[in-house]
């Protein structure tokens, strides 16, 4: 179901040979209306795709028909002749649809500098529209796996409307948006400006903060699209919570599903100046080599943690920071509190506890641990 | 001979009993004068360890008579009783010297939140006082070794004056001062001033763009001492460029012997706006996970490097960037150019060159690949 649980969504996922495995690498996402109100954060990364150049157009009057996406090429420092490529792509689906090109979001996913053969592309859209279907969400959410070892789907049900959504990215999580295709999808009846807020407010508490290696991605697109089919128009606050419940539920999908990782850790600072303070010393832990190492080694080493804290510009006092594993207090006062040895991190899960003593505001930063698999992968193959 | 190959100078290196291993652990390095010029650089890292509090006090006036140093912990968030074994370690070597504690230089190094046994460490001072003697500068060098598998030493000779140096350090190799402890000796007569400005300038090109790890440590020292012996006051110039001659070559040897490391990189920018943004470049792409991954796989992935570029704020036109791995240029004007199998990585040493072709400014920042043997050295023990 997931992008085509809400009403008025159809959705494909073909094959259109640009993955050497031969899977699925090909999405469609089609909104049917009435509305066609669409909303999209991209990378922050000043080196972008082509699809994402492209995409930033489409969405600036706040209205899309469509999204396609593909695996296998990201389409990204592939010059003049992918940019067409790109362009191709749109005009493909939107003949196919009877729209505009310019209503056509692009996203594309896989190893950098490589073209994708024209030819392919073109034909997977060709098969991707004849195979359009309200039934068809998760071949869509198949179709765009890379290193993902399992498709990530959610549905958020509100009073009469509802969100639905999927996402690939299991490398380069990071910052300012993981490595992630993300399309969300609502038949509630929300206009342009409320669609972008609440898309904001969304990721930036949940894909933002989620920090797998500090990499960040050329290609990175979260759009969201609403057919207002359902006829209701939520409180905006309604919607944005569900819609945070939404991004969140498939960040920790992504979380769980990094490369090569055997602990999901969870960074949460308290008692911050500012929440800006609390995401940049969450931000600096989840970094930290060191740290994610010795979490693969199942250590507790809080003096990994703190020289951490002290590489950042947030209010606190250097001598009065406390630190806690999994609930166990290891540090008081910037002094060793309970022993370390009384922490168990044989468990996937790991909680550290930041308290900086210097305000009021929190966040939590995600990130997985250091591991020889993560090495393995990220050398053994190109991506 | 390194720290007293210099004229006035006597060091010893002995065993305190402090690192379970049994070899040495305490380092002491005197300067008998007749001056007692000093300068030193210390960690950015807020977090600073009790005897980088202790020394940041010594070295105020620019002057200092000794300095000592231990391996097997890094007194580093050990409280006040921590602070004080600091403090009782400069007592005894000023008794031991008949000069005043405010004169004497202290360093740590190993585990943080790890106490040091007052008692052995200053047992181990006494026999370090018995033992000083003007050959005793490569038993120094190895005393303050914790996981570098040799030890570093330097001389740098001038027109009848020299620099001697050591130093240590194999694992959280990073910006702002890598995990290391450096000491320099000279015979030249140099003011303060003079050598304070000296040695930032040669940390500024050395340490300072070392960076294995991306990690900050939280005792980062280096300590220059001047005794004046040769009678010699070279021309500052010729100073400073063999203090960097002598910073840049422990640098090297450092980088050499990071943990784990199977390529020794060198990142250069080229053609920056200024000499900040090329430095920015270099340490955005010396901290890739994913990038140094690749380097470890031999795999020329320059996709990983543009992605790192366009994280940064440097002044670049995303799409005339240039990329060399190995003196091939895979990348022109942001598109794919000689193709990336004629680029072999299998030698130790790799050089990437970027063109950001907005400028004329250059610099060269230095890591390491990213190993198993990474993972498992800081995963398997803690440090």
């Amino acid at each position: 179901m997931s992008v085509t649980a809400p009403r008025g969504f159809r959705a494909a996922g073909v094959t259109a040979g640009l993955k050497t495995s031969g899977g699925k690498d090909l999405a469609l996402v089609v909104n049917d209306g009435p509305e066609h109100v669409c909303a999209s954060v991209f990378t922050a990364n000043r080196c972008k795709a082509n699809p994402v150049l492209w995409s930033q157009e489409v969405v600036k009057d706040g209205t899309a028909r469509a999204v396609v996406l593909n695996s296998g090429g990201a389409n990204c420092y592939t010059g003049a002749e992918g940019f067409q490529t790109t362009h191709a792509v749109a005009e493909q689906v939107a003949a196919g649809l009877g729209v505009g090109a310019v209503d056509v979001v692009v996203c594309s996913t896989g190893l950098i500098g490589l073209a994708n053969p024209r030819e392919l592309v073109l034909r997977g859209v060709d098969d991707a529209l004849a195979a359009l279907s309200a039934g068809h969400g998760t071949d869509a959410a198949e179709a765009i796996m890379t290193t993902d070892s399992v498709s990530k789907q959610v549905v958020v049900e509100g009073s009469g409307w509802s969100i639905g959504g999927m996402a690939k990215g299991a490398g380069m999580l990071a910052p300012q948006l993981a490595t992630m295709l993300v399309v969300l999808t609502t038949d509630a009846q929300v206009d342009a400006a409320t669609a972008d807020r609440a898309l904001r407010a969304a990721t930036r508490v949940s894909f933002d903060r989620l920090d797998s290696d500090g990499c960040m991605s050329t290609n990175d697109t979260v759009t969201l699209l609403a057919s207002g089919a359902s006829g209701i128009t939520p409180p905006e606050a309604d919607f944005t919570e569900a819609l945070v419940r939404a991004c969140t539920d498939l960040a920790m999908q992504l979380l769980a599903d990094a490369e090569g990782a055997d602990h999901e850790i969870a960074i949460t600072v308290l008692n911050a100046a500012t929440e800006d303070d609390a995401v940049e010393v969450g931000r600096s832990v989840a970094r930290s080599n060191l740290f994610k190492a010795a979490v693969f080694g199942n250590d507790p080493n809080w003096g990994r943690v703190l020289a951490s804290i002290g590489t950042t510009g947030a209010a606190f006092d250097p001598a009065d920071l406390d630190v806690a594993m999994n609930g166990v207090w290891v540090c008081r006062a910037s002094e060793p509190h309970t022993p370390p040895d009384q922490v168990d991190l044989t468990g996937r899960d790991v909680s550290v506890t930041i308290d900086l003593k210097a305000g009021t505001a929190r966040a939590t930063v995600w990130t997985n641990d250091l591991t020889h698999a993560y090495v393995h992968e990220n050398s053994a193959y190109s991506s």
